[in-house]
Parts: C-alpha cells; structure tokens; sequence
C-alpha cells in the first residue's frame, strides 16, 4: 500500500528508489523459469496458470526477535523459515504448492538481499516459486508470507476429520527444532545438525499428498507441538485420544519433543494405516509412526493411561 | 509461525491466550455463511472451491506511523485500507476476487478488536471474504493482506499490453484521496467528504472486470499517482504517450491529482474505447475518461505537448 504523500514534500525527488529496490530482491527471489501463462513479480498481481482442485491458501508472519533471535542466528533464517512455515500450513491440508508472495517490513539500513535470500532457498527446497511481494518500512523487521497451493481428487484434509477408532500418527520423532535452539544457545555452530533442523525446517509436502492420497482422515502440521496441536485437532474432531507414544528425536529431550514445536512434522489420523505405510513407502517417504488411537470420549486424553496436559507454544498477543 | 521456545519457560502457563484471541477475530472478519465446499479460518489453511481460469494473486503491507498518521485517524481505517489497497491490485487485472487472508503484526495492547473491524468493513464492501489469517507480537502495528482471485475468459489485463495508437482512460477524475488527507491535515472531520474518500478507498473490481471484458490492451491502478502509475504501465509496454488532459476531481489540486495516489482508480489503454464505453454503460459504472494516446516513442511523454515528469509515491527502503 502506497504511504499518504503530500505531493510538496522532499519524498517525490526520489522517485526511482523503490522501483530500484524491488528489482534488485526480484533478481534474488524470482524465477529462472516462469511457466507459459504466467506472470509473476512485476504486475500489480501475480497471475498463475488455472489451479486444479480446490484452491488452498495460508498466511503466516515472523517478527525478528519475537520469531528469530538476532543474536543467535543470520538474518536469512528469519526468511527461509517464514517461507517454510507457510508452506507447513499448505502441507497440512495435502496440497500441492502452487505460489507464493511476501511482504516484509524493515528498518531503514536492513540487508534486505540477504533476508530475501533466505526466502530464495526455502522457494528452492519446498519447490514453491515466490511470485510476487511488498516491501515498507517499519521498525520491526517482519516477513508475512502467503502460500497457494491447489488439492486435485478428494480434496483437502481438515483437522476436524478424525473418527473414532483411527490410529493417530506422526512422520517423524519429535523435538529437533527445540533441541536445536537449545544447543545453539549452548555455543554450537550453526552447522550443528540440530541447529540446522531448527534453522531449515523441511516442510513435509510429499508427506503431506501422499496421505490426502492414502485417504487420511484428518490432517495438521505440529508447527506448536504435539502436547498443543494434538488437542486442537481432537477439539476440532470432537474425539478423545489414548496415546502410547511420543517418539522423541536423537538429542532432543521428552520436554522439547512435546511442548517444543516448529518441528512442522506431521500429526495423520485415519482407519487404514496399513494403506497409509504402503503410499509412503511407494513413494520413498520415510515410514510414519503410530502413536496412538483416537477414542471417542471428547475429554478423555492419556499418554499410557495418564492425563495428557495440554501445553505448547501460544503467542502472548 | 510459532516464536521458539523454552518449554521450560513459563509462557507455557497461558496455553489458551493466541486461540482465545483468534476466537474472537474470527467473529469480526469471519464469514456468516461460508460457501458449502469452502473452510475459512480455523484450519491450518482455508480452503476455497475450485478457481475458474487463472488464479490470481497479490499482497500489500500497511504500517501505522507509515501509511495511517494515528493521530488523524482511527486504527480502523488502517484495516480497510490495507484490505481495499490489495483488493485494488486484483481489480487492476480484471480479476475477480475469491478472499483475502491477513497477518498482523501488533504491541501488546493494541485494539485488534477495532483494527479487524476495519478489515472486515472493506471486506464486505468488496465483497471479498476474509478466509484465513495469523497475528504475531512486535513493535509496529503492521497489516499484510493478500488476496487471491480468478480470471476467467481471456484471462487477466497486464501492464505491459499497451500498444501504439490505443486510447489512454482513467476510471474517475483523481486527487480526491490526497485532498482527503490535506483537508484532514487542517481539521476536517473524519465524516468529510473527502476524508472519507481517503479513509474509505474503493477498488474499482467491476470496473476491471467490464474492462477485461472489453478486451482492454492494458490496466494497473493508481495507487502511487498517475505521474509514476503511467510511466510505470509504458515502461512495461515499452511506449510512449501524449496526454491531453488530467482529470483533477472536485476539491482536489493538480498536483494531488497527478502524484497523490492512494486514488484507485484505474488506468485502461484499448483500441476499442467505444466498447469500453458501452460494456461500463451496461453495466451501471460511470463512463470512463480518455485522457490521452499511447505513441511509438518510448520516451515521448508528454501532457499537451510538455514533458509530463515522472513523480508520485515511492517508499525510502
């Protein structure tokens, strides 16, 4: 949104400035490739090729130093995981990514190349082109990033599908993200391996389709931690839980696997899990691990038999 | 995205607080009657039915302290602007709109409550739904609005379409925005004709839609002033033009007129103006004004035969 201008002010002597700006981070974010039919960055919108399905789409904003602390990690980090966690949320349905756009605020003096560069590289690993953005000016450093995907076949997977009797799953053990900041508040390097799992999320896209795929009956990403996102996806399902299991990842502890987040993994309920193995493993995707049982009881919420609190990250607003 | 935690620490005690917060936004921008098919806010994305045609999509960032002054006017009036100034970017393609998601940013204390009231006022008068959004903690009250929409038919009207020879129109007469802000610089009320008009822009969607309609060459809106807007749109055509006229709207000053922005109305070129006038005819729009012709030479620019200098709104990045 253009700023209110008072056409008498210094401001118009430097017209060329923004236009200047945008085209340097267009050479960093854009496309090689723009498919036929499409437009990207550059118009007053961002035209894409006809979806297929149900079209899906999901926002998500990151604040330096309320999301990433400045003294712990780079810049471009604050980018690849704003990108990553949008992309999470279009995982979490089984979409396919189609596009994504960025508006991000900064202070006057910020290497705003190198937080677009963080953004590039999630595009590159997540396959999700960036087509278009904003840039103003604020006091914060800020990243609101919007992905579009589409859902062909079936259709999306809610949170609210879960059905009594479904196994309760996960695509991989929990924890890593947590440890990682953890370790990096120790003194580890950014090239720890926990440190980077915590500073490039891998959003679980193929994961994601291959259970909308295998018929899942509810869906979401574990972007707040299991001991958070289990309930909400009880809450919306109107189920219970009896879980005998949380797969805790090398290095992380039980605390950070459960109440940690940002693992972005994935939380799957359906009846017919031996199906959901068979898709994953066709399609080369490391196997899901059981977890649980949905019961029918609404209150009822166990890990082996004891009450499950209900804990995670929530933002202070 | 969720900020890292320490689960050791104790926002883990206030689990319910960003749901709680959500719940009662979800009432203010949320729909009363969702679309059957469609799943707005409370999944990890929303869902909407299949787009017909291209997809289309933009995003706009507004900043209170950058793009609202707080003291002239109510938080309110940063949410519709920051929703109809996204919107606007859809109908500059000829698009029509399905939704908007939103990501604020805001301190503690901010009244949300009235900020999304904003949003949801732009958001029925457009008739654009809000389908999905995040909020985060930081020190600017910040609004990221992204909109996405579908062109059916022959698709969505570019910048960069302009050929030589083609009439040059504009939607409305201009300046009225940037007169709003000047008259309540001087202690205009907020009812005032004019404030209104900077407080409550309207996107011009069917404007758009009748143009893309009419097979018009060539659109963008005039978000940032028709003496940037224009040479911005023959840029992209790689033309020239000879302006004959510059509609300024009553109470508004030239300057206002040619680098106030924040106008929306739109700026169309076609070979056809005759049918551009008929399809808005039928349609109930007020008929468009020609204010000029595209020319071979890209750097002829002229308004009667003068240089028409390139001035408007830029962001100091």
């Amino acid at each position: 949104m253009p700023a209110p201008v008072d056409p008498t002010s210094p401001q118009r002597d430097y017209p060329q400035r923004e236009d200047d700006v945008i085209e340097r981070i267009a050479q960093i974010v854009g496309q090689r490739n723009i498919p036929k039919g499409e437009r990207h960055i550059g118009d007053d919108a961002a035209v894409l090729a006809p979806f297929v399905g149900q079209a899906v789409i999901s926002t998500d904003v990151a604040v330096l130093g309320v999301h990433l602390d400045p003294e712990l990690f780079p810049l471009e980090d604050l980018g690849f995981k704003a990108v990553a966690a949008a992309v999470s949320d279009l995982a979490a349905m089984g979409a396919r990514v189609r596009g994504a756009v960025v508006a991000v605020t900064a202070p006057p003096g910020t290497d705003l190349e190198e937080l677009h560069r963080g953004m590039a590289d999630a595009s590159i690993v997540t396959n999700c082109p960036i087509v278009g953005g904003d840039l103003a000016q604020g006091r914060d450093v800020s990243v609101a990033v919007t992905v579009v995907g589409e859902c062909p076949g079936r259709g999306a997977v809610y949170r609210s599908g879960a059905k009594v009797g479904d196994e309760i799953l996960v695509t991989g053990p929990l924890g890593r993200s947590a440890a990682g900041l953890r370790r990096r508040r120790d003194g580890a390097p950014l090239s720890d391996e926990l440190v980077v799992a915590h500073r490039r999320p891998w959003p679980r896209l193929s994961e994601g389709m291959a259970a909308r795929g295998a018929g899942a009956h509810a869906m979401m990403d574990l972007s707040d931690g299991l001991g958070l996102d289990l309930h909400r996806l009880c809450d919306a399902s109107n189920v219970g839980f009896a879980l005998f299991d949380v797969p805790v990842a090398a290095g992380a502890t039980y605390e950070e696997a459960i109440a940690g987040g940002e693992d972005y993994e994935l939380l799957i309920t359906t009846d017919d899990a031996a199906r959901l193995r068979l898709v994953f493993l066709d399609r080369g995707l490391r196997e899901p691990i059981t977890i649980g049982t949905v019961v029918a009881d609404r209150s009822s919420r166990t890990l082996r038999g004891e009450f499950f609190e209900r804990r995670g990250w929530q933002h202070q607003l």
